[in-house]
């Protein structure tokens, strides 16, 4: 592939290379789904040019575009970023779709199960892929269910989902509206769709559903997206992401304290504040750690440190 | 129920009677769904004063305002009309709401099935409405089956989703957690959410989702937002809107000029037009109407003229 | 300059041709303002594409294409549209550019006076280019005041530029922060910026800054962004939104109604149903004609036809 | 004030008496400035009431309320915010205006120099108020000028604004069109606008603008917006808000990791990733601090810590 040089940026588009690689290359997810890059605009160096309008600078080291774009991530100097625009073809199952198109700052268009017959795949589950309710964390979940009653479930699941769609097959050979005869298919059931947004909300998507506590499913596809696309894509914004976004710490005005008298190795006031704070409560033989005293529990490994409770 | 007194105070909040009647109250659509009035801001008389505050006018008679909001309709000057916001409590199924959702300027919260469990209700169908597949627009339908074999699609239907609610209570009961037991829930399973926006934006909803296009389950929750609470809540605005936008005619350049000739009774001109703009083809003995034509022929019924073909 | 090879390779970018041709290339506007094209994604081909999504279709010729997007235009079916990107970087009088940024769905980055020292251009009025201001519209203007007076006001409009630099200069002198010294620079002073947008939300830019009724300094921006890049960019598109959106005819449904008796020569009804509709007013001697009448007259001509009045 | 009955909720509208008793009142900002509510929808109870459609919960107390609206923006689930809808009337100088409408997320309506004439009044210095330009920030200002440079400043300041102001009225005498006419207009001078905006976008909006680099006139209206305002209408929020955003500490991956070393007394160490991270760089008889370095140096004294060079 031949690069457009950069002193010729005025006159080309900008091009990166590791990226066209992956164009049109489905990355397969889940057992039937992926992600595919269509097409592109801009890259790290739009997201330096955009940053430097400002001031109308002239060539700058590799270095320094490294720091400015850290510099505007880490400050919250967002609009940069949304000189660059991404254009996915994905494949998904419905019911992680509708936790997808919650993010309203994209462009969509997705297949019409109104005009065209749905299509004839709905996500199954492995054996071993059951998980469990999570009691702590009433929306999450947490390890899996016994091979043996997975794979009951996976059996009774291919079951189902056989019987659904023999019911929109009749539905249809009896001549049903596909819009109507559509309303009972699983929500498992893959769905196809452009997605196309710019860097500063993709990054922002990729934050919350990489998250730990986002579903498992969407989190393959966001990691997928992150890790795999955007890691090759913008790698300068990308590598900013990880220390600052996703790596980071974020400290509340009350944590920031606890952590000094912590730091200062102030336990005794340090567990006093936390009483006020009503983080903790203490009743005979019984301390009770409440949930924002836990999160800042969980916080203190990273920095080295112990809770004073 | 315990009114808000209207305009009780210079230092109060625009109130609108006739809408204050309609809040908390569930309007029912479809067979277990609704749409309820949960809050608003603002009323046809804050549009008046949003387009006022370009040259501070004093007080000035309904007839005016009336003169003014349909102005401002007209001729599409509609930053005033997002000076009005409204927020409904609504309750639809999945299907549906995976069109309604599309419409990315609204703030939303939806029931989450990952953290309770899902709502045991999936919208049934009346054996007489069973909707048959258009086969000239193909993302429509046109009359309904016979009763008797509707009978039959309802019977199943109810079997259906019988099946797949006991299996989804199963999974529950083995353990699995709520965000994956609830994969193979049918499409039509009711959901329920807050959708909040402004006037603007949601008149633009109603546009496309009270248009004959639009599938009949969304229409009907579009009519019923439109008909039976816009209409209250802002009554000029709405008024406006069904003169321009829902019964108003849209002519393309080249509609304009034909309906010029057939005014004017050139109806041989107007034909030759027509071939060159390939809206007709003549072959010997066979006239085709391409799409263009077609629609322009519907469009003239309302005009009192008919086509030149 | 190195153009990119078009469509080098199946996974390569939609490419094109004739856009490659202006990128970077400043298209001059007012007396010292510019339109270019910095960076694109998409073209008609990816508003095809994104429409087909619903149906998986394969190649379709090009007759084809043609259809499917006028037919998306007219219909309003506008996420197709939303699949192409454009980023330009203009420089545009701050006056100009307060009525640009009002437009909402676009990124923007702009050049920072309190970063950097402003502009030091404002834009200049020509001796034959001051405009009288129009009687009937309030907020437009009509005409050309006379040469002579025009050299008057030139000449000043040149002066006191020149002060208020001179007065922002020294305040720069005297070690002001920029940001404070910047605060009475004319409203004329020349700004720059990257401005990127999807097509849909770009052609409702142009929809309502080409328009007749925009200031006529931003109507020379849209003028030049449409017709010369555009058109470029999305040839068929730019066809479809000149014959429907820019030289289409709106008609409200009471106007729908009037043309229609008006077209069967029914006369006198139209007259009693413009008097019935508060169009036109009639005391002894006098028939005056209101707002909505004024402008149903106006698009008469366009159809052959003559107002009942 | 007649309140509604908390438990009429479900038939009346979600009010704010304190913030009822701000209605209509213009809070001054600057020298001839205001920010003035003028209409708002719901409060923290509706944030409560949107969080909860998730799990259909019954009547909960103060403190699980308060718990949950600090839960909810300690992890960024936002949406529930945006059900709270708040509208504005302010007066700003278009300079101020001109950052403040860079925030695309909230409707406007602003006054019109094209249908109107300008408003007669621009922002005026204060001879002990021209502020120095920070050489560290480059996009900063610190400390003041003498007073004796200021009050000639200020003089000329007037002179100037009085010159501009009577072109302008000269412009407006020839007949030249107000559009035209308030070309040359100082970006000092004041405009007017409504402005709408949800809870969550207006909490952004406040984060950015109250932040010590935003430029202090911009920060008075944001102050005056979050403490007079917000802090009455949502004071659950806004403790919120100021406890984990505006006074919260957000550490990078590296910060964290060396906020660890330190903690642990382990300099040596520390100072060495550092010199790693680039950070810092030592030459024989010189250390010298790198933006990220000079940044994590003025973190520490909240932790009580010091930098480890």
């Amino acid at each position: 592939m031949t690069m457009v040089e950069p002193q010729t940026t005025g006159t080309g588009r900008v091009t990166v290379p590791a990226l066209e690689h992956l164009l049109g290359i489905a990355i397969p997810v889940l057992d039937d789904g992926f992600v595919r890059v269509v097409d592109y605009l801009g890259g790290d160096e739009s997201i330096v040019q955009a940053a430097r309008v400002s001031y109308g600078a002239g060539t700058k080291s590799f270095r320094e575009d490294r720091g400015l774009i850290r510099y505007l991530l880490r400050h919250a100097h967002t609009t940069p970023f949304e000189m660059c625009e991404i254009k996915f073809h994905v494949r998904v199952p419905m019911d992680t779709w509708r936790q997808w198109i919650r993010h309203r700052t994209a462009s969509v268009n997705e297949y019409s199960t109104r005009y065209s017959v749905a299509i004839d795949r709905a996500q199954r589950t492995d054996p071993a892929a059951w998980r469990v309710q999570d009691s702590g964390n009433r929306q999450g979940s947490k390890g899996f269910l016994p091979t043996e009653i997975g794979e009951t479930l996976s059996r009774e699941e291919a079951e189902l989902q056989d019987a659904i769609h023999a019911a929109y097959d009749r539905r249809l050979e009896l001549g049903v509206a596909r819009e109507q005869a559509r309303k009972d298919l699983p929500l498992s059931t893959y769905t196809e769709a452009y997605w196309k947004l710019n860097l500063h909300n993709l990054l922002h998507f990729l934050k919350l559903r990489m998250d730990a506590h986002a579903q498992l499913e969407i989190r393959d596809y966001a990691r997928t997206i992150g890790e795999r696309i955007v890691s090759q894509w913008c790698p300068l914004a990308w590598e900013a992401f990880v220390d600052y976004e996703q790596d980071g710490l974020n400290l509340t005005a009350a944590e920031t304290e606890m952590v000094g008298l912590i730091a200062a190795g102030r336990m005794d006031e340090a567990k006093e504040r936390a009483l006020a704070l009503n983080w903790i409560a203490i009743t005979p033989g019984k301390t009770t750690i409440r949930r924002e005293g836990k999160e800042f529990a969980e916080k203190l490994p990273r920095l080295g440190l112990t809770a004073p409770w």
